[in-house]
């Protein structure tokens, strides 16, 4: 191997290392860390950052891709090619940002984290109005990092999309959300006219123990594999990778909310398989991550929506949860339950949200921010812009801003900008994704209704998991659907499903 | 504050904040990490120790130590010369080891460790002796790096010794250690003579959870506070600092041996209420740590044997125990749990050993590393060498090398060298710093029986935990008792407790 090249793996290795060593920092922080370890592990995990940040921005680094760039491309194998890319593209990224105007911004954000958690609780926007205003600004300053050469942009949120979904950029995102709004909003109007389900069972008391119990088995069952992971219970569910064999899921469980704690274990699932899925040659670089927030979703999705709420699913697991929680639902009817978890209803809170709502929800978030930052909307008229897009779109006007502007952390912990897009790309190829499965293997419905998750699997990890990082997300999208991202697919899903 | 002498802090607390976070790791990996996660783990904890110690070894520290060595005295603080002297130390002592070698001997310790494990359960010296000849070799090497300057040294055990208990000399302890085992040696015989009380419960049926939940409660009645730690299940027992806020205990668990998590549990919580008890002024820094292994382990040992194994302790929580395991216990008086729990007798174990004995086991380990290192007893010699001493000392001979030279993992995951003195030492201290206890509070062994071990800990806390790494070993010792380490008041100890 060119010597350039050994020192760029090594190095990036390390940095990998580093990012790892955060996650774990972060998952025993949100699990099982006590009270008073907070202020020490704020500053450990900053500390872990930086010098991750110190390594990856080093001038040895930039030396050495200068180096690499000159390798004959015949010599190099294509996981070389897609290494030398990848760190090119974090090294460049990550040097436009100078690291004391980051340590400055990370303080910033936990800062407002603090004032926002209160400001949640107690419906006072205006607490928190300050530091969002200064977010903004932050966010706006990163934008100006990167208006120049090869990342100069259009939009100023087109770098923040750059950065957690590659190739996408505001104007291509706002066409095709439109797309889908056009057709979203007449559907959901239709579906909320018509009679609702039943749903009383879902809030039942369903304990703790007992549902903690059926959620590891449930996790199982659909191919998580306890030896390369575990599940734990935390405040918001979530996946964290913290090495090729260790994929950990957490959970949310709620006594009297029983979807809760189901589709948020399905959900991380399908994050974690796609983790899991990697080529174990990728392990320990920095191509053994999935490659997007998009294509992340895409795949807790499937396993959440399309496969978690069809009929076939629960014709294996239903028999399964009743007899588990056999005094509870023993009045309730397959049909019933199938019926009941597929509820549509225009709702206020996105993470509450069903599948056909759900994306209404995501590109209100979306436009808000692309206007925050451009300077379209001023943070002081966030709240009546908040709530008069839920009116129009939704039909619903908040009564507070708890259950409004406030509900979602990301700008209060983040930049605004560039934070809900991967959402709604993930739904949509969800369903891209999930037709190109069934065209080649027809017989996944059918398999499901038996626990059998084989195929799809398989299907999974040969098409998206394996790739990480090697491939960005239009190729991947393209070589998997022989398209682009389109809307199409996932409205023709929903058609099919509910009319 | 001069400007060397801050980025010294600075850069002293980064350093501080890597080693943490290795602890973390370190814990998780311990106590909650799924199989397969054991690979990337051991590649993080490598770079993260490898970071920490380029950033302690950088000349850059070396040029700020150099500056800082040149403030004039008068205008620094006490803490601020504390630090100075440490962190010159730690710089010193690490420039010493090139990084090249201390990675490859980190790499030789976990292959070392894995053919251990096996080794030990089958009995097979032979297949770990070739690894444990290479870690005599690299354990010397390190020597070696030492012997020149201000850290030149008598034998080469040393600089293994200074790492551990500062201050401290192979020729020192020896003679220390010469002392202690003259008196304790015909203690042992003459104790070993009389009628063994009965301990026929100690090994009845105690679930496992039922256990844990008495463990958890004890811990917190001796003063352990969870909003600052918790306490987890691990194969070996230890205690681990994550923050001020957070210093963790682990325990084991035996469904047949109750002494194991009581002791244990209160053994760990002795280590965490000094790391608990330092001045929070000291928090972040190199300072904020228990300062060796001996002082360390003589507050582990003042809770477990001094307080955890007196009557008036029991007095307060048989009753405790015994209403928690009524259909267990309740054929036995506190008088006869208390002489149970109290039974002297030769054995071939360390970790079971009682207080009276341990001490033997320990200094069979300190002469034979002391002779494996400056080449007087070859590896292959062992096995006969360190039976012939327990049959010499303890009036045992193993039948085995699983319960002899194999049991400890000391040699087989670190150096042969500066290992085993610490328990000594802390031994020794333990009794030195109780009777200074209860010079100042006569009433603490009274109050004890009330659950009432306040006055114990403000003592301890003003006298030992708070100065953290301010003083050296023999500083603390001297400003403790007057007096350095003696074996007398240890030995004055068990003749009140024993004869």
């Amino acid at each position: 191997m060119h010597p350039a090249l050994e020192s760029l793996k090594a190095r990036f290795a390390e940095i990998d290392d580093l990012r790892q060593a955060g996650s774990v920092l972060h998952w025993d922080m949100s699990t099982y860390m006590p009270r008073d370890g907070a202020t020490a592990r704020g500053r450990m995990i900053a500390t872990v950052e930086k010098v991750a940040h110190e390594k990856l921005t080093d001038p040895a680094v930039a030396a050495l891709l200068e180096t690499a760039s000159g390798i004959p491309d015949a010599t190099l194998t294509a996981d070389d090619r897609a290494f030398l890319r990848l760190a090119q593209r974090q090294f460049t990224r990550a040097s436009k940002i100078p690291s004391a105007f980051k340590a400055e911004f990370l303080q910033h954000m936990a800062a407002s984290y603090d004032i926002w958690v209160h400001a949640r609780k107690s419906n006072d926007f205006n607490a928190v109005a300050p530091f969002l205003q200064k977010t903004v600004i932050y966010s706006r300053a990163i934008s100006d990092f990167f208006n120049a050469g090869e990342t100069a942009w259009d939009h100023p949120m087109d770098p923040h999309i750059e950065d957690a979904d590659p190739g996408m950029t505001t104007a291509s995102l706002k066409t095709l959300f439109a797309d889908l709004r056009r057709e979203l909003v007449p559907l959901v109007r239709e579906l909320s006219s018509r009679e609702k389900p039943r749903t009383d069972f879902l809030s039942r008391t369903y304990p703790k123990s007992r549902q903690m119990e059926f959620l590891n088995w449930l996790a199982k069952q659909i191919g998580y594999d306890f030896n390369r992971g575990r599940q734990d219970l935390t405040h918001h569910p979530f996946m964290t990778k913290l090495g090729a064999g260790d994929v950990r899921i957490t959970t949310r469980i709620d006594e009297t909310n029983l979807c809760d704690g189901l589709f948020s274990t399905i959900h991380e699932s399908g994050h974690a398989f796609y983790e899991l899925g990697l080529s174990p040659h990728l392990d320990g670089t920095i191509l053994g991550h999935g490659i997007s927030a998009g294509i992340h979703e895409s795949q807790s999705r499937l396993w959440e929506n399309l496969v978690g709420r069809s009929r076939e699913f629960w014709t294996y697991f239903y028999p399964h949860l009743q007899a588990h929680f056999a005094e509870t639902l023993q009045d309730v009817s397959l049909d019933e339950f199938y019926r009941g978890i597929n509820r549509v209803e225009p709702s206020l809170i996105r993470t509450e949200a069903d599948e056909v709502t759900y994306n209404l929800h995501v590109m209100i978030r979306f436009d808000i921010e692309a206007q925050l930052l451009d300077g379209s909307l001023a943070v002081k008229d966030l709240p009546s812009a908040w709530n008069d897009r839920y009116e129009a779109d939704l039909g619903m006007r908040p009564p507070s801003d708890t259950q409004g502007c406030l509900q979602d952390v990301h700008w209060y912990y983040g930049s605004v900008g560039g934070m809900f897009q991967g959402y709604t790309i993930g739904n949509l190829f969800s369903a891209q994704c999930y037709d190109g499965a069934l065209k080649a293997h027809p017989e996944i419905p059918q398999a499901m209704t038996q626990g059998d998750f084989s195929t799809l699997h398989t299907w999974l990890k040969e098409n998206i998991h394996q790739h990480g990082s090697s491939l960005f997300p239009q190729e991947l999208i393209q070589r998997v659907t022989g398209q682009d991202l389109s809307s199409q697919p996932f409205l023709a899903y929903l058609k099919r499903k509910y009319l």
